[in-house]
């Protein structure tokens, strides 16, 4: 494919689904296999690999290269969530039974480790040139993805989380990894060190956005499209954004209340009540701007980036398809 | 270091153990680290690095560097017992608790994929022109223990296991990781194919003497020097060596009385039953001669190598000390 020619994440999300629909693993992994290719059959969004095709296409790299880490990346990304739902019992995910819940735990223990050896085997192709490259950044965000986790879940059980605590635990749980999508994409186009930092620069804020909007969708979002139960975070005292201001706001009287729906049984009458906070500390409209200075910030670090202003279009497009989705 | 200098595995343990006795990971994962101290804190045998070390030795490479792959290696097999543990409901690893006993069950899952990130990340601390070697072939073998473990469990339910199956799944279950052990040591002493391929198969064929070994073990062995429960593989009815002989030598008298106690509840009593069956069908003599008859194998490959008999001795007498032990 000719590297300088500029495609639509439209397009580039063409090219992802057409080498990876039917996508056959290890031929004798067959059991362990079963519960990957029901997780992938149901794929999300695909933020992260068309990060990393729209990056890797910004810098003219070469697209048949990109998409197998492009593939890796979402690889990752799913391990992570099939053992995310053990962790959390989360028992929907994309609006299907989560693999654990359709299968076993034990075979969504192991399935999800196989996710990640896949991951690691979709990312090491590429050239023998950037493997130190890919390798060295990845390990250390991948070490950050899971204490990221382990942050989050800590948090369950504290009520004083602050907003600093809050941002570095999303900017590991979430952000360094759409940060690290688009710093491969740069590292297969060979592009300078300088613009692969000002890539992941970008990539962080517009994950820390990301997340945050992701908070809010989880409560205030319409559950069929997000394909998760509205209203999870809450029951599982998840300390997302929305709570962190809402303790912060809270008087007296209200922390109290907060402190009491922790342990409330009646799981809708929880969720109402918790919402009901929400709206009436106005958290809504924080959040918002929140959302918007994480995401302009973001895009600062694209526009330093010193290349013709139109071949940014591509990624700059689907950064504000996803500041602006609505699941 | 001078990397003609031959070392005994006793220097190599040593040059280990002070590199990495004191090993700290990333410093602000403090919590998902905390296991992973716990559990390297009492080390097993080490038998894969050793082989990693040995390897490179014997064809003249660098030790600095082949330090950071061993530690990798363990750390993958490390992993691999922490997310077992968890599968198989193992209360003792090593003479004490395992990971999600002495945590939890979460605690575990995230801690055993950290692990799997640390192994790759010392796995990738080889010459740049080793990387892809590296990465090409521990994928693969990667791939294959995940399927060796998933046989292991899909054997507990069944009974008519053969030979033939039963030695796929401990192939990949164990003897594939020993293999790429000796031969990620020839990788990065930069031998030839021929004697990495040599190597490779001198590891895999001692790998299944070991495991036929690890299953006598597990029911005629010590257990204070094994660290786990004697008969635990009888009480999970893991299909074993001893079983899948016994089994195919039955009459359908014993057969059914096999059949019944797969379900037998007092746990002393299960396993002594069993072990009484193994002892009056022999199948003490016949898993002998295997053990045997997998290590002349290996060691048929490692005479094979074209190199100065007298570097092979370490490696050899390391292999010698796997196939007698006694725990």
């Amino acid at each position: 494919m000719n590297s300088s020619l500029l495609l639509s994440t439209d397009d580039l999300l063409e090219l992802y689904v057409n080498k990876f629909e039917n996508v056959r693993f290890r031929s004798d992994n067959t059991i362990a296999n079963e519960p990957i290719y029901y997780f992938i059959s149901h794929e999300g969004k695909l933020i992260r690999p068309l990060l990393l095709l729209a990056s890797c296409n910004m810098f003219e790299g070469d697209l048949d290269i990109a998409l197998n880490p492009a593939f890796g990346i979402q690889m990752f990304h799913n391990f992570t969530l099939v053992h995310d739902d053990i962790i959390d019992n989360s028992d929907v995910r994309r609006g299907r039974p989560s693999v654990h819940k359709k299968y076993s735990v034990n075979n969504a223990i192991i399935s999800g480790d196989l996710m990640m050896i896949y991951a690691y085997d979709y990312l090491s192709k590429v050239e023998g040139s950037q493997l130190r490259d890919v390798f060295n950044n990845f390990n250390d965000t991948a070490g950050k993805i899971i204490e990221g986790q382990q942050m989050d879940i800590d948090f369950e059980t504290r009520m004083d989380v602050d907003e600093k605590e809050y941002i570095k635990m999303i900017g590991y749980k979430t952000s360094v990894l759409l940060a690290e999508s688009v710093r491969i994409g740069g590292i297969v186009a060979n592009t300078s060190d300088a613009n692969k930092e000002l890539i992941y620069n970008f990539g962080l804020n517009l994950g820390l956005s990301f997340q945050i909007k992701d908070d809010w969708l989880d409560t205030f979002g319409t559950g069929e499209k997000f394909g998760k139960r509205i209203g999870g975070d809450i029951l599982q005292n998840k300390k997302t954004m929305l709570f962190v201001k809402a303790w912060e706001l809270a008087d007296v009287k209200t922390k109290e209340e907060i402190k009491v729906l922790m342990n409330h049984e009646d799981e809708n009458e929880k969720i109402e009540r918790m919402m009901n906070i929400y709206n009436e500390l106005g958290v809504n409209n924080l959040i918002e701007n929140q959302m918007k200075e994480y995401f302009q910030k973001g895009l600062g670090f694209l526009e330093k980036i010193a290349i013709e202003e139109e071949r940014k279009l591509p990624l700059l497009n689907f950064a504000y398809k996803i500041y602006n989705r609505d699941f």
